[in-house]
């Protein structure tokens, strides 16, 4: 198994990447290339013990950041990080690839350099999220912002394919986030996809509220790229919010800070639960490749388990599932 | 001051409409007209204070149900408490409404009712909801699920007036939701309604991210009524779903109970804090009228704060100030 690293794509590049990718190779046993300022990487790596054998740099003298326009930049900076990545899995020196930078690029170059998989309209970023019942899957949050009905019915058959693969659930269940369960609720464009989706073969449960995402009410929620990048960043944002709030609110009592300091392991599990870096990162899926896309801010444990992903990706042939899916359409 | 209560709206009604309008009369001293089952109202009233010479009772022998479908229930039940409260408005015979019935029945029966604002052309939910800094207003949050540029312009229009007269801020910064910050992100609705904004009078930021509704970072945010139904929801249920997780980690740990209990404090501030019913419901903006929307799940302190706002509504005359507004463009 060899995954394939843009080791200059989070905020704390490439310590981020070099930490987590030597974790990968501990835990997993993968081969690992990294993509990247090459003096950078180098100085990372001399932080813990040798793998070079299990190891390749490739040096890349651009890089594509965060709030660079993702066309512009992918196009421009032939000698990024991402671009020159994405080539080798293009060519099949890699197996998987995994980034933590500006995820429209990523969306972009996979596009340009891998093509999408036959039978597939547009690609979709699905993420894998906490739920109070395990994990669930919710596709699109950003890739296609303005999608057609039969873009949400295909990111049903790839949602459902990773969650059978990958989440090893029998038979996902798929819900279409509306703003009412009634059928007659929603826009046309809403309206349309429901009836798509009641026509297919997946175990579409039917419309479903915001408030069902978190209960984990579905394994798969399917909704627009505009509504599911809101949807994404709200919530951590409340999450956010909410922990700050508190702490504001426990620091300003001494019997708080007691208590807060005796409940800590309670405050850990929970945060161990919800932690995102867990699920590692979010499937780009549609591309003939095997992309994972994590967070900006990823840790060292979610850049180690995206390479996880991306190699389960791989063994699982998920995209052999999805691309015989959409031909039996 | 004479505010009408729909008394059958809430998950728990008439009791929570009855107790909340007690709360108004006892701290506020407003005439209040309780419209819906008559027995069932005068059996809750039995419960407090002889207020007979504040409160009319007007008997609906119908009652719109939560989920009942908004235009035909409305057709159908023209004596249920919806439809009678909002006669009372049309003829001019109480300052203001407030409902925590169904939400789609009250939008529709007030836009047949009342009828519009002169030059609004959609009307448009608005919540004032808690963030770190102060409260903030989110418009819209369903009325309008498929807006057009132009209702986005107004939606800013009459938010800016609301925030103005009823939270008092002297210009208040307008915000649209978008996928990222450049003007280039972004559905073409979007950056339409992007260009709109620019040139207003508003004091418009440019967009804004989901990341950044609950930071506060804007006064009144931006984004059509699927969008803002999603947040409403998923922002409830992720609160929800935290906290219930946290007292599952906290129960299974003895040390962690008793540190929660010394914790308490600082959680019930932060419940207060966070807590919707002290902006007592949502103003329904663009018809000529003042509904207050509240929550099903309402308390009686949140329908004595509707109350409040539907009172303040009339008071600072945001009407007048939304159409003259509107005039000038």
């Amino acid at each position: 198994m060899k995954i394939v690293i843009d080791a200059m794509g989070s905020d704390a590049a490439p310590g981020v990447e070099v930490s987590g990718a030597v974790q990968a190779i501990e835990e997993l046993g993968y081969d690992l290339v990294l993509v990247g300022d090459e003096a950078q990487i180098k100085t990372e790596l001399k932080k813990y013990k040798d793998y070079s054998d299990k190891i390749t740099i490739i040096h890349a003298p651009e890089r594509i950041e965060m709030h660079e326009p993702a066309a512009i930049s992918v196009r421009r900076k032939r000698h990024s990080s991402i671009v020159l990545a994405l080539e080798l899995l293009k060519k099949e020196e890699a197996d998987g690839f995994v980034s933590a930078g500006n995820t429209g690029a990523v969306v972009c170059a996979a596009v340009l350099s891998l093509r999408l998989l036959p039978g597939v309209e547009r690609p979709g970023i699905a993420i894998v999220y906490p739920t109070l019942t395990g994990a669930s899957v919710l596709i699109d949050v950003g890739a296609n912002i303005d999608p057609k009905p039969l873009h949400m019915l295909q990111y049903g058959i790839m949602a459902d394919a990773y969650a059978r693969y990958i989440l090893h659930r029998p038979k996902p269940s798929v819900g279409l986030l509306n703003v009412g369960e009634e059928e007659s609720k929603g826009t046309e464009f809403i309206k349309e996809a429901h009836i798509l989706l009641s026509e297919s073969k997946l175990n579409f449960v039917g419309n479903i509220e915001g408030r069902e995402i978190f209960a984990g009410n579905v394994d798969i929620v399917l909704c627009d790229g505009f509504v599911g990048n809101v949807i994404l960043k709200v919530s951590e944002s409340i999450v956010d919010t909410l922990f700050k709030a508190l702490k504001q609110e426990i620091k300003s009592n001494i019997v708080a800070t007691l208590g807060a300091a005796l409940a800590s392991s309670a405050f850990t599990a929970l945060k161990k639960k919800m932690d995102y870096s867990e699920y590692g990162g979010a499937p780009l899926l549609g591309v003939d490749g095997r992309c994972i896309i994590s967070h900006g801010s990823s840790n060292p444990k979610a850049i180690k388990n995206a390479i996880k992903v991306a190699a389960e990706f791989k063994t699982q042939d998920v995209n052999k599932h999805i691309v015989e899916e959409l031909e039996s359409y």
